[in-house]
């Protein structure tokens, strides 16, 4: 939820007119017959909702007779101006700040980074800001304004209020991120947990456009799971959804952070393979590129432990699917730069335990740059632009 | 999705009539006011749906006295009149078809059953019709007309085209089973796999009222899971959702029918519990009672079996809860009559692998005679008559 009004409010009032948008905008350029068999609206009513975005500048209906009929009146396209506004995305990992700009469409115009030296959140506030105001006066050169932040951090954190809960990752607890931030930016801000949000970008702008129920698996640092069911991004009732990384598969696994053992972030996340190729191996590896480095240069033991942490993706998957029946899987997050010696596994892995019909479930992959994270986070303040009252 | 037109059309016409009768059937009886801070209707939308609703005697209003607020005019309730409407509710088992009369709010009027020797489709529609004939005649003795029939039948169940995909326990393949018994009964028919029947009587009638996400967990002779997120019952992309009982937990458990080993069902399942009871005692246990009957006499081996299958139940829990956050998950099935010998086991593994706030989840039992899944089946036809486009 913003903290202030938006600059510039968005010119649509009725759940119709924000219907027409956001299918014009994540599935355009559509033609009014089309978004009218879309949407389930009469063309009447697609003609209300139109004219104030048209007259805004949201949309844009091109006037191109060469798209026409021939039978009189042209199809005409609707589509959005993605130059018409402009966001800000910001993700918080445990030694930067990445910050994007983005347009309407949420495709990155310009990225920057900055480190910082102290995860308090006093300093990482003012990295924030000092990132903010980077980027608009990139925004200037284009002449088009920013309309509101979205900041992505990793943990237990309430959109609705824009509370990071808890994040073990950077020791916070309780920080009232959207307040402080867009207090310090004069910006409209939107505080939301990581992989949500970059679940709201698949939703929106990705791989999870049109799908009515779809899972983002994230793999890397640790293993996470968004979810889309019926339409609506999975929060949890008690603020937990999602924990691939804590469904159980084996009972003889190791430990795992959460008390448990053979949870799939036990055996799968980056320092558990790092873990198990030092215990394997005996070679001093302690970073995940250094894995990577002995895995690549063929050394048996190291590419076992991948091969290990694929079969848990793959089960850990397969219960998602068994559960929830989503129409695909994405599979996405810095660790996919080592799927090569572990996509196979997972894919088996999947097959084996997938039941029945959910074999047929969709395994997509999607290479995620670390600017995505921070793009993940602009989708966020674009859907509370357009929709304020959805978290 | 009925097969003909309802005897007696239901009198809602709009999305907004359909949500305040709903409102009052499952939360009622309500006031106006407690109506419009449910809905979120206005009291303009409000008047506007309830006087038809009232006209028909779907609903009534208790022109109570005692119960007004004093300040002049009385609060009057609204309610549902359970007798307006009656329904039949049938279940297919193994070798007998259970069918209840059951009234607007699915309370059961009466319940029959018939046995039957052969599971060819012929055969059991023929019983269905009998029974349905049986339930018709007591249903006139109340002076009230049965509007539709709903059928609940395990197994891959398309409910939108009424056909029985894949039903392995009664040997069923593509059976239109919907178009049968409309044809045989002359009732509009609604048919839907078992568990997801189960779960529609829960969120509509039951321990899932009011809440936006809940699972429903059946054990005894399989392991089933319905799941309502955001509102609606999962039914998956492929046909395929809330297979707890194909969660992989243990890749050194014992094999499992559908190729796996170590899955939930595998564990769990009333076969596997007599199977496992007959490894570790030598007994010449068969049946689930038997099974049971040993186990209370004290036999550790027995004991020791059923407290294996809690654990792997509340480990399938926990995977259910660690991914969408339910706000409660209810446990049912025919194989709550051993809870007592397993209840413990659930509840530790599922609070041991539950991860973070996930605990806070409630686990709540219900005892599920073999009625209720005759009365799922009626709640299916209420729901489909009330909202006729809803599969
Ligand atoms: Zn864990
Ligand atoms: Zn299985």
């Amino acid at each position: 939820m913003p903290s202030r009004p938006p600059l510039e409010p968005f010119p649509v009032s009725t759940p119709a007119a924000t219907l027409v948008f956001t299918t014009v905008l994540t599935q355009g350029p559509l033609s009014r017959v089309e978004v009218g068999r879309r949407t389930g609206l009469s063309s009447a009513a697609i003609t209300k909702a139109v004219r104030p975005l048209l007259d805004a500048g949201y949309l844009l209906e091109a006037a191109d007779g060469a798209k026409g009929t021939g039978l009189g009146r042209p199809a005409n396209p609707l589509q959005v101006d993605p130059g018409r506004a402009f966001f800000i995305g910001i993700k918080v990992t445990g030694d930067e700040v990445i910050g994007v700009l983005t347009d309407l469409t949420a495709r990155i115009r310009e990225a920057r980074h900055i480190p910082f030296t102290s995860r308090a959140p006093a300093v990482v506030l003012e990295v924030i800001t000092a990132l903010t105001a980077e980027l608009r006066t990139a925004a200037e050169e284009y002449g088009v304004p920013v309309q509101s932040l979205g900041v992505a951090v990793s943990g237990d954190v309430d959109r609705e209020v824009g509370m990071v809960h808890y994040s073990p990752f950077l020791g916070w607890r309780d920080v009232p991120l959207a307040e402080l931030v867009s207090g310090a930016t004069e910006l409209p801000t939107v505080v939301d947990n990581d992989v949500r949000a970059l679940t709201v970008a698949e939703q929106w702008f990705g791989a999870g456009v049109g799908a009515d129920t779809f899972a983002l698996v994230t793999v890397g640092a640790g293993i996470g799971c968004g979810l889309v069911v019926g339409g609506r991004v999975v929060a949890g009732a008690h603020g937990v959804a999602g924990e691939i990384g804590h469904v159980p598969i084996d009972p003889a696994g190791p430990l795992c952070h959460c008390g448990n053992s053979g949870c799939v972030e036990a055996i799968a996340a980056d320092p558990a393979i790092v873990r198990r190729i030092r215990e394997v191996t005996g070679e001093p590896v302690t970073t995940a590129e250094e894995a990577l480095a002995l895995a690549r240069s063929g050394h048996p033991g190291a590419r076992q432990a991948y091969a290990g942490a694929g079969h848990a993706i793959g089960l850990g998957i397969a219960a998602v699917v068994n559960l929830l029946g989503p129409e695909r899987v994405i599979i996405s997050g810095e660790g996919l730069t080592a799927y090569d010696l572990f996509e196979e596994q997972i894919r088996t892995a999947f097959a084996a335990a997938a039941f029945g019909a959910a074999k047929e479930c969709e395994l997509l992959t999607r290479p995620l740059p670390f600017d995505e994270w921070a793009r993940g986070a602009a989708a966020t303040a674009i859907q509370t632009f357009i929709e304020p009252g959805k978290a």
